[in-house]
């Protein structure tokens, strides 16, 4: 089948079990092709294509709402729904989005990037369509790892508790983005393996007449529940919550899939339905990735697997800079620890784990629990180091404050991914941590400019006795091999003072808008303003004397910036310097590459300079 | 016994059950007395003694860390641990904290005031005590209320897969603040009901020999799983996590308290001791209170139980303003719902539920789940009110933010508590929502001046397709029977624009200003800022033009607060107008009355309108 040409999943209708299977393989072989072209979400994916298909066979999509929790597996979910042809666009620049978009159609009726969310919307929209008289299904499609944040455990228990019906169909493939850890995940290896797969025929009438009680269902239509009690376990973490549990299904079997989801469909209440998946399934690298390297990928080479970006030589991501010095500074320095919340690839934490696993701790999909854990072992005066994604760091923004923050303990949050992180699009942007962390005392927000000044901030963390947020972009800089030093904490620094003007930055713009100023020979000092909390205020109340005009660059969002707090200052001081911020402006932005989502914000250096270099030469 | 003179726990040690019970009855009727007077947390402090008194018994604080979940329910260990003369004080300024405190002494390590934290905290510590090879016990006292919360099921969930041992006291009063709801609560009710309590000897040892693999135990004192098996459920949600479970106890009997905390001692492994204790027990109007009237209370007469605090005559609480309107409102649109996180009572949401119970919905403490639900809602174009007080609001900040703005759904925020509030000191302070909605785009943030102006922020929410933040106080405010109207967004109001100076403020500090204005004779322009976002562009402009010094007067945190956000739009602007601010400092709030704190924090309004004066006349 030509994958493009499909407009809408009303042909599975007519569909049998042969040509899903055909289907599926189309899919797979579409996907594969597709994403080593454009890159994006590749594992998840080939393990939801039987799944998808399955529930766009049983279910009415859009009278249905399926949603997927994060929605990097909607993949398959696009494609059947008309949207094959723009995924030579897949999470470029107004293109199709990697995750479901409610502007791309009513099939996606809700969005989401982080994780745990859908089954509290699943439960909104449930409880609307009921309070509505209405009669859809709705349908939340969640992975293993996700069920351990908290807040799906939240939504679990009140719709435990709730008499509006959600479909839960959870999506087990025994990863998150790597390997899943917790208690919980125990129990669903237990469940996974100690019976075989649930033994459904392709018919659930069959299945259902099978007994008395079946028959009797037939006829009510009423509750599945006492026909899908043999062959399972009955005390489920599920049951705990007060929800009926179906499973476990062979998720790449479409005759258990549509029975299974057959009995969902029909059952009274809300239900449970354990769909055991393979991430990766059908193309074998991506099989047997045991750690994650196949989650999302940039382009890549079908046949050898190979990918096909490559790090500059002499290059390292920020995340590795900041996890090695980790590992060189908790050589030292016992005290030193490192959490992540199931994100130990993401930021480069093996090696550390793998040199100090004692004191290395993956807490799962839960930032919350994590941060206050860290709190935890900061009191007893460890010096644990937490890294956490800015977007997924507003998860914890309550443990930050009311935990970390509040008892002044050292926690060293590493603040991955922050600025614009392009393709992820409007759910992953890291632009607001300076806003929400600035306001919190007691908290040192900083970013560095390069490498040796990002192992000085993490050097001078360990040396201090507060809570202190390192900021660090997507990407790669080059590593000198330097090593780091103590910094005075709230210090910048700057190319010196001789100019009338000056662009206050941060990160790793310093250098680059250095390198512009001095190639362009214009007239202005640049201002490395490492440390946004704290404020320079000796660097500050010097620029005023000695300065026409400051610039302020952000590429952040502006309202709670680092702008404001230097306008604030200023305003306290009853300093009055003329001022311009060039900052992102109050809306959210969407998907594209950081090149042109800068631009769009108006805030590329080319732009920002030669705006300063025309006002500089009018003035 | 004299309950002042207790220096610390270790007489406990000597004593018997019996005296155990003497003092635990010593400890009530000073609890009783003494809050009478001051005020306090009562119901789930009474609830408590016993199993306070017998976690000193068995354990030796402050070499062993308790943990207090909230910390509310702290009095009687500051009472075994020397504090009670200072009772009187009690959560007064420079007086005695409502919660555990660690600036009081080696027997609080850890302080909380939000819920749900204790678990991670504990994991914290016990991996620090392994790591340090250290050799002691962390033992969190949770209730089931707390146990709703994500982050207690996040470290669940961890600590089950954690070697790491931790004591979890899991004390099931079958409420939080009022009746508990969810899915869990049922397992829970299962777990207390389907067996006797467990029937433990006073002596553990006895318990232990009492069969073969208890023999083996008392040898090994490996594990004494086994010996718990009998009498107990075994599937609980605890074993899903991972977790051993002991119980249930019954918190009020001293034999069966000490045998199950010695056996939960020697356990190898976490465990959790399951204690159903009866919330305000030994106090019968506290005892009998079925809606958490006796959770917090003010002064009251011992005897009759009667309030000693009256609201005055034709004043109505800020949050019984909003709520009753949203009742009005409620009636002409089918499509406004009610949600709160376990907060019905102190939301004033209690009518709301009663006339319409079918559009309420309580998700436990669960403010994650509980403001995506909300959004679900929205999306299926429903209008939901989501009542949470200010400092709560921190732990659903990422919900607001990636659930509710992003897709700019109309839910109505109600940040009840917001501002200084008071007694219950640093971790209740609502002083930071201003400066963590705001850099959040497309939601609306707004806070009345009055009963009127509540009403008609709540009625133009109601018709505003966009999310919409509305603040207001701890306290009273007077209602004068008019209806909501349709206010402009964004629009602030003014006493007139006939002086030269301004003061700019919000909520209920705007007619006390005007009124001292107006006392005074000061020559000053009073604007109510009812909207922090967005904010009145024209007025500001306006101002700029006619005035020659603003005042803008917050009761909130400064940084990322009203007057950041008007210093930028100025300067935005290329404005240049004195402003002078007066808004909170850089560091968390303690504990004192209103008036103490405003007055501590230069915030109080004789303060700020003498300092003004004085500077309109030297000008």
């Amino acid at each position: 089948m030509k994958i493009e040409t499909i407009k809408d999943p009303s042909f599975l209708k007519q569909y049998n079990v042969r040509q899903c299977v055909d289907l599926a393989a189309d899919i797979r072989k579409f996907l594969i092709e597709s994403i080593s072209k454009t890159g994006g979400h590749l594992s998840s994916n080939l393990g939801v294509v039987e799944l998808t298909i399955a529930l766009h066979k049983i279910f009415d999509s859009p009278t249905d709402k399926f949603i997927f929790d994060v929605g990097h597996q909607s993949y398959i979910h696009k494609i059947l729904t008309g949207r094959a042809s723009q995924f030579q666009t897949l999470r470029q620049y107004h293109g199709l989005s990697g995750f479901q978009k409610r502007a791309e159609g009513p099939y996606d009726p809700w969005e989401a990037g982080h994780s745990s969310t859908s089954l509290s919307a699943a439960l909104g929209m449930a409880t609307a369509r009921d309070l509505n008289h209405d009669n859809y299904h709705v349908i939340a499609i969640i992975g293993d790892g996700s069920l351990t944040g908290g807040m799906a455990m939240e939504a679990l228990n009140n719709i435990g508790d709730s008499k509006h019906k959600v479909i839960i169909i959870f999506n087990d493939n025994n990863m998150s983005i790597s390997k899943n850890v917790g208690g919980m995940n125990k129990a669903f290896s237990k469940l996974r393996s100690s019976s075989q797969y649930l033994n459904l025929k392709d018919d659930v009438k069959k299945v259902l007449s099978h007994d008395r009680t079946g028959q009797v269902l037939l006829q009510g239509m009423k509750n599945v529940r006492d026909s899908i009690k043999k062959g399972i376990i009955q005390d489920t973490i599920f049951s705990e919550y007060g929800i009926d549990y179906l499973g476990p299904i062979n998720g790449h079997n479409f005759h258990d899939l549509f029975s299974a989801l057959e009995m969902a469909k029909k059952h009274t209440g809300s239900i449970v339905v354990h769909v055991v998946t393979k991430k990766g399934m059908g193309y074998l690298p991506a099989q047997n990735d045991k750690f994650g390297l196949w989650h999302g990928v940039g382009k890549f080479d079908v046949v050898t697997g190979q990918s096909l970006s490559k790090t500059p030589e002499g290059m390292k991501s920020w995340s590795e800079i900041i996890s090695d010095e980790l590992t060189v500074l908790a050589k030292d320095d016992a005290k030193i620890c490192a959490i992540t919340p199931a994100m130990l690839q993401g930021s480069k934490l093996e090696k550390f784990a793998k040199q100090f696993p004692e004191r290395t701790f993956d807490c799962g999909i839960a930032e919350q629990h994590a941060m206050t854990f860290a709190a935890g072992l900061a009191q007893q005066e460890f010096h644990p180091f937490i890294s956490v994604y800015s977007s997924f760091l507003q998860r914890c923004y309550d443990q930050i404050h009311h935990d970390v923050c509040r008892m002044n303990l050292p926690v060293i949050i590493g603040v991955d991914r922050c600025g614009i992180v392009g393709e992820d699009g409007s759910t992953h942007q890291g632009i607001y941590d300076i806003s929400f962390l600035s306001a919190i005392p007691n908290l040192i927000v900083a970013q560095p400019k390069n490498a040796k000044e990002a192992k000085d901030l993490l050097y001078t963390a360990s040396k201090t006795n507060r809570p202190f947020a390192i900021r660090y972009p997507r990407g790669t800089v080059e590593d000198t091999n330097e090593k780091g030093e103590l910094i005075p904490i709230g210090s910048w620094t700057t190319s010196g003072f001789s100019n009338k003007h000056a662009i206050i930055t941060y990160g790793c713009d310093v250098e680059r808008v250095y390198k512009k100023v001095v190639d362009n020979h214009l007239p202005l000092d640049v201002i490395n303003a490492r440390f946004m909390k704290p404020l320079d205020e000796e660097c500050l109340l010097h620029l005023a004397k000695t300065h026409e005009k400051l610039y302020i660059y952000e590429t952040d969002c502006k309202i709670g910036g680092l702008g404001s707090m230097v306008l604030t200052f200023y305003n306290d001081h009853q300093i009055s310097i003329p001022i311009q911020i060039f900052a992102i402006g109050d809306h959210f932005v969407e998907h594209g590459s950081i090149p042109e989502l800068r631009k769009q914000e108006g805030i590329d250096i080319t732009h920002v300079l030669e705006t300063i270099e025309k006002e500089i030469h009018s003035s």
